[in-house]
């Protein structure tokens, strides 16, 4: 299949993909914007591919893209070819990567969840920080939970600060979005162990009795968790504050929480 | 002392305070900007007092704010009064805190270091993102570092972005900056204990044997540590990696290891 060249900013489909950086945008189209080789491959040994990949004329040719581009032509994909200072317009970078690839967003419901395929499971409440949710995407990955759970109002897991914090996460792990009320419905329906860290009637972090499937919560960045929602937990656990602050970010929280787990049901 | 009150945007104040946002002018001055009064209050309680405190008029009135006020001003400090547009336009941001504050820099030699003041010390090379740094520094605070080292070249501490991720650990915990050997050799002076996240000849991060003082170590967020810097380390420790992704965010891996390393030296 000949690939297609553009080479004009007023194109129709380079006015498409930079919409991709806005929120309402994406939501119309149901489609994200992913950058570069490393996240691109991470996506087709994730099982996703690009419905529309653009290469950089001029690029340096890699193994890695010859294969996905055969992949995403093979899948019926659109390949296109256009100049790298077009591409850094419709990525908004100055110095963008070479590749870049429009993906369609999944389903994400929380019914889609099987909390038996992992012993953990991490949860994000009203979360505002897209580094945030990204870094909560790697750690999800790296200790090996079956994935994310945003709770509430979150920010965009499909915008590019998120899927770039997440280091590929956004294609390995699960996501799921849901209200409070329909995960607790959901959570109650079996087996599973709903922790906060908390400051409310909280038992020491460390040995703790953390049982899988073991769901990690933590709240909004500057709100923290809603106390309904700590109470509603099996158990609350507390970190140890040495200093004169009362919380650590959020992401860091869910981190040094989700290894305790992992410690705890790999044990 | 009467308040200064300023109105226009061309006043010099206005621009200099408005300068400090770029790096080159912080260095330029030696001082930086802090907003809010959350972050004034702590760095009042940390020992550090605003030069210039800058409020904005018809804000609402606040006891912490009114007894920042008079500790500036019993400092000799500046107070100025300036409408909310143009407190916005002097922070850049849309929605600004009602207050903000500049600050001289402080001498950030490793020399004003004294390990003996805590057991856990954090130790950041290259470190590129001011939200990582900020909340390296919050995690300093957390788990009772004596503070955070700066190695090679870091983002600026000092950046609206880093101070503010910081939550206030910026004037709680200890600041150095410092190249690789200058570290090294201060190091090898006297007692101390040199630990990084490695994937190199590294023992299992859970029971190691940490000892105090012990400067916790993490790389650049994409290049990792010099395998040289690694291979000085007394100790190599590595993360348990379920999944696909081959590391954790720099800031989330030094939490994960620095409150193991809490536990081990407080037993």
């Amino acid at each position: 299949m000949p690939r297609k060249v553009i080479t004009g900013f007023s194109n129709p489909t380079v006015k498409f993909v930079r919409s991709l950086r806005e929120k309402k945008h994406r939501r119309l189209a149901g489609k994200f914007l992913v950058e570069g080789l490393r996240l691109l491959t991470d996506a087709r040994e994730g099982g996703r591919l690009p419905e529309m990949l653009l290469m950089a004329q001029g690029r340096d040719e890699h193994p890695l893209l010859a294969e996905l581009e055969r992949a995403v032509e093979a899948a019926g994909g659109e390949v296109i070819e256009l100049p790298i200072d077009l591409l850094a317009k419709v990525t908004g970078k100055d110095n963008p990567q070479a590749v870049a690839g429009v993906f369609a967003e999944w389903d994400t419901r929380l019914a889609r969840i099987d909390r038996t395929a992992a012993p953990i499971w991490l949860v994000a409440q009203a979360m505002r920080d897209p580094g945030n949710l990204g870094t909560m995407l790697r750690t999800a990955d790296a200790v090996g939970a079956g994935g994310l759970i945003l709770l509430d109002d979150c920010v965009d897991p499909f915008s590019v600060e998120a899927v770039r914090a997440s280091m590929g996460g956004i294609f390995t792990v699960a996501l799921a979005q849901a209200r409070w009320e329909e995960f607790e419905g959901w959570l109650r329906q079996a087996e599973g162990q709903l922790v906060a860290a908390s400051l409310r009637e909280a038992q020491p972090y460390r040995g703790a009795p953390y049982a899988a499937p073991c769901f990690v919560m933590v709240g909004n960045e500057s709100q923290g968790l809603p106390e309904a929602y700590e109470m509603a937990c099996d158990l609350r656990v507390t970190m140890p504050m040495k200093g004169r602050a009362d919380s650590l970010n959020a992401a860091v929280a869910a981190a040094v929480l989700a290894y305790e787990v992992l410690a705890a049901v790999e044990r």
